[in-house]
């Protein structure tokens, strides 16, 4: 259990930290859903989510959490028996690709394992694919699970030089709002996201960006079913149709406040960099940390291949375990478990953690974990190298 | 638009007024969500559920709205090409079936218009299934376009009689918390319902209920996805598979609260009392303004078929469009559009309304829109039979 | 104990019903005291406290109730052994003037019982004190334990009439945001206002307008304690000298919503016509329950007189005191205590209510307390005249 | 301006960080006054904070700032002309001291500048004083300004070693529910305490406690008003007595809500722990800063004198002003100004200030806190030792 007082930090892949100023704008009751605000706010929304990822093209919101998001963008992109490339570079680039799979996609799956995706393999996949079969390449920009960064305009690229039509698919859901993102200038055909890590809502929205190629696409999509297919929420007249159903209210007026945040207030851009700011000086201590054959390492060696928005590291000899269930108990933090490397009944299981840096992240926050996390290894006798938190200090300093 | 000040009441039928606590309950930042109160308070909530549909045995939560809700129940319903039964007694009901359809299901529609569904009917095209190819019959228990309450005891008596092996499914979207339901009582195999109405939370949530035998049949149902299938679901061992992936927490905060008013401080049976005397006290009024020829009237005129939550009314002339926007400008309420008698382009859309009376309601909610409409009908000449308000305020008094 | 489920209406003549947005307004963080928003914020609001009682004199907020409001006035009115005209038209206009007394003023008490003061005899008072040793008349714009509403004008009148020189102070804690108050206009000197009424705010703020005569008073009132004294609180240079200590910051969110929906949003001649229409719905209701013999009867016969915040009533043989009680229990609804005519242990106590109108209250929510009182009247058997909610209907339709 | 994105962490000393569930427990409209839930609830607060004193005699709440609690106590402990002996060891107790001059008390102020009072100088000043006019001896606990912690307990066996009668009142603004504090075995007879430090609540609450013999002095004092008397309000029939007024009901929902955070869920005596902690790893990281001959330090020298709430320290050369800045803008972290060394237009006001950690603190907002001034002295190219958070971390891991 945590403690009862003090200010905790939920330092996990997501569910993130939702600002004050979203519980305050979702606190409402519900409005009328004929007429009103609720339908203004809602299109200044969409041209929102539209700007957050890049596109003048098409976005619709779904009621559903990101495994329902994948589930859109299947069957919007498939009929049964398609086929797909799928990479692979952690559990959720695999998994989203399995997913595709036993709903009747065919998948030759690309794995990479914990490390970014090679563009020159994926083209070598796709000219192979000399009946053009693969219609659509599924793709992580960063892996929650393996914390690896894909450089997709690289795998747009791959496709273009194989000369091969395959449409690509992007699961953003760990990125959106925390990495550049650029749906349009990159090529992507399909961008799936979801509320609760860098958008800083609670769960409960999944969303599908399309391209006009996507949406093409959707039309001969034989998986889609009344609720995922895009078709009737693409520019619905009738404002329930933009959900399916009942619209998810409250939520819309919590994006509403979140993409001002962003887009008006801060600026993408300066969202993006104060994401690269705060990894960087994670990934500072955890060098200091790991000097000396401590062990301690990060998952992702190349720091270009690394996503701004989490963090996955060993710490050997269970050190992670115990330091996140010190950090929760004794410093208000909560770190995530390591996802992918381990099963949690396997002892190795407590060689892994990941740290949620996503969303509504400031300096206060990372020093305070990374300072915590030195007491920490202090309190639990963790090898550590030196000097971490101060080199961490430093590198805010210069950003 | 409606006036600043003064407290709005949005009496639609869903989504409906949130209660302050359940706000406030959700006013939270995310939870932990690997151990900790958040699995407690779920597996309380998911136990609060089985008690509030009146069945010991099977409930799944899906982040979804009622549509999504539907799209659950039928995958785990059905294969591609299996037969069903559909019961129509309203929009709803009819939509339902019709989305069944849509998906690949075959569909046989029993469309009793806006009136409750004669089992005898029910029964007779059961009969009339001699090999026995419809598995399941659907049916809404409150239907919110015509607000028809159906006897669901009766259908399931009807199957009975029949000699038929199909199962019983149910909508209880609109009448979820508001209207009695005894889920084993009464025989029934799977119940949809939803967040919003009755349960007096915000859109987000749909649930589903099974019986032993709806789970067994959900293990041979085709149409099921991942996202959709409720059998990793149900008694899952790893959190998150509750939920298909990331789960609700703020939703599951509410909800705990909702259940804890309901079933714990009112009591259920208090509860269904309550919208009991509440929807009499409306009816008491409408027939007073239905007396010299005025032309109002209820849509459903047997008392015993309408349901508790919701009353579907005709002002004709167009009066029922005027009084709506009349009280939504002058007195702070909100009342719900006619559904499923015109398209809104059509000139009799505006002699249509529906007052939603779910959930969070209480005496000075449904009198204070009674003496509104009574008001409105003054200001806008509508002409009404008089005494109506002082009749509800009789019946409110001899409850 | 009041019903668990249903939105209650605290029908009481304050606090009143905040409004969700200045709820959520308040829930924030504490803000950084020393520079930033809160400071503008608290310009802006202290701009809007001109605007909303019709100066372009002067204004201070305290931390306090009203009651605390009373002490801050006459601190900075009096000196020891000062004389005042205190004006009585009901408990609190003689209590004001009572704890002047207390504190060293000497008193000299007119009191009009529970109607309206007379002019003329204020006009005979001032001419009376030949040696021009009143210094101040105070007085209350609404008395909220009569629900007495004076003329401030015509007693501003009579003071001038007279030739008299005393300054006039008024108590407009009941009546700020309800009743037309024009500070400048009719020549008040100084008023005394709370958070807790009109202005929808939770208990906690006093506040105090001033005059440049009433200004020039406080600097002679030696009655003024370092807490109490405006002066260094107007025009201080040092943010935290507006409030003598520490700023309510949270309260300060509140108030510069609040301001924001009466003066820019409503408009405050609107509120003030609103309240207006309200408050005669209410006593059309009751001039119908009083007919026939009943003895149901409102406090002040002159409509002229009565304040539109708040209706002080008698319903004969404990008839108030069973209602009130039926309609907490019952219909959501608490209505206010009568105070003034009887003490708590006497009898003809329970003959006495008050029903609280001020602030964030409209058509529907009026109607509702009209409609829940009939039918707590015919539960209880209270005789009343027939036909009055659909009159207080037909009083609000001719608004 | 603070950035728009990540959780600004204001780490002034006071107002102080509410937490979240204490802006839940207050977001509530306002309750039925006359009886009911708030009454009972304040009633458990008041015991509540007897325990939190360690009292067993009285306490009243008035709706007030700090400042109003010192007029609160003078008011209660003096006629005009009586004598005190006042204590000054920062800027409040000296001001303190002050106020009740200004309101006619005669007093002797030992100022022992920004360091302890020291015991035995109160004995002389004591026995000095043959005629024993001193009436009082006034003390603050923690002075905000000074960081200066007395020893109370020394304090009260002075005042008996002098053999003197005078009653000791303590200002424990800063301290309270963050130092240990023992009114009954301490011998104090008056405690001033407010809401928004240690309480963890808005600004709006003074808190008084009295002895019997504070009570018996109470009674005599001829500075009392209504509204400042505590006679009425301890030991009320009528509830709002116990407030003068109108009760702050709000405020109350959460003081209960915070009470129970204290004295059920961490404890009390867990929560002086916590902040003796956490002071502590602050003192260790200024130690280190100021190695080398940097000029950083802290205002008390000896340990034993520092309050664990608030921590007031030099940073030559203007640091303190910049590294304010560069927190606000860059970290999300507000630091307090330095109170007492220099007014705002002096140059060397830029050298000092103050860290509030009172509260809802923990390791994770210390440890940022330290963290980020680190890398704000990098960012600013201010001198400072090194190995400060990391000694900082060390001392909170052998906590």
């Amino acid at each position: 259990m945590p403690p009862v007082t003090g200010r905790t930090y939920l330092a996990i892949p997501g569910p993130s930290v939702i600002p004050e100023r979203v519980l305050n704008a979702m606190h409402r009751v519900s409005p009328n859903i004929y007429q009103g605000d609720i339908i203004d706010i809602t299109h200044r929304a969409l041209d929102g989510l539209k700007q957050l990822a890049g596109t003048r093209h098409h976005v619709a919101i779904y009621i559903a959490n990101g495994h329902g998001g994948w589930e859109a963008a299947i069957t919007n992109m498939f009929s049964r028996g398609d086929k797909a490339l799928g990479v692979g570079t952690g559990l959720f680039g695999v998994n989203w690709a399995r997913t595709a799979q036993s709903m009747g996609v065919e998948i030759e799956l690309l794995d990479f394992g914990r490390t970014a995706a090679d563009p020159a393999r994926i083209e070598a996949a796709l000219r192979a694919d000399t009946e053009r079969k693969i219609k659509w390449v599924t793709l992580t920009q960063v892996d929650t699970a393996s914390s690896v960064r894909n450089d997709v305009a690289a795998v747009r690229a791959s496709i273009d030089a194989a000369g091969h039509p395959a449409l690509l698919a992007v699961d953003a859901i760990a990125s959106l709002g925390c990495d550049e993102l650029r749906m349009d200038d990159w090529g992507i055909d399909l961008i799936v996201g979801a509320s609760q890590k860098g958008l800083m809502l609670p769960p409960g929205l999944a969303l599908l960006w399309l391209s006009d190629k996507a949406l093409e696409a959707a039309r001969i999509a034989d998986l889609a079913t009344p609720y995922w297919s895009v078709l009737p929420r693409i520019g619905a007249d009738e404002y329930w149709r933009l959900f399916g159903g009942t619209p998810p209210t409250q939520h819309i007026y919590g994006l509403d406040e979140v993409l001002k945040m962003i887009l008006v207030e801060e600026g993408l851009e300066d969202t993006w960099a104060r994401h690269r700011v705060l990894a960087r000086a994670i990934w500072t201590a955890f060098d200091a940390w790991g000097a000396g054959g401590s062990g301690i390492a990060l998952n992702v060696r190349d720091p270009g291949a690394r996503g701004h928005s989490v963090t996955a590291a060993t710490i050997p000899g269970g050190g992670a375990g115990r330091l996140r269930a010190w950090l929760e108990q004794e410093a208000g933090v909560t770190l995530g478990i390591g996802l992918g490397m381990a099963m949690s009944h396997e002892p190795q299981y407590a060689d892994y953690l990941r740290i949620g840096h996503m969303g509504h992240v400031n300096a206060h926050m990372v020093m305070g974990v990374l300072g915590t996390m030195e007491a920490g290894m202090c309190a639990l006798g963790i090898p550590h190298g030196a000097g971490a938190v101060e080199a961490a200090a430093r590198a805010l300093s210069a950003a």
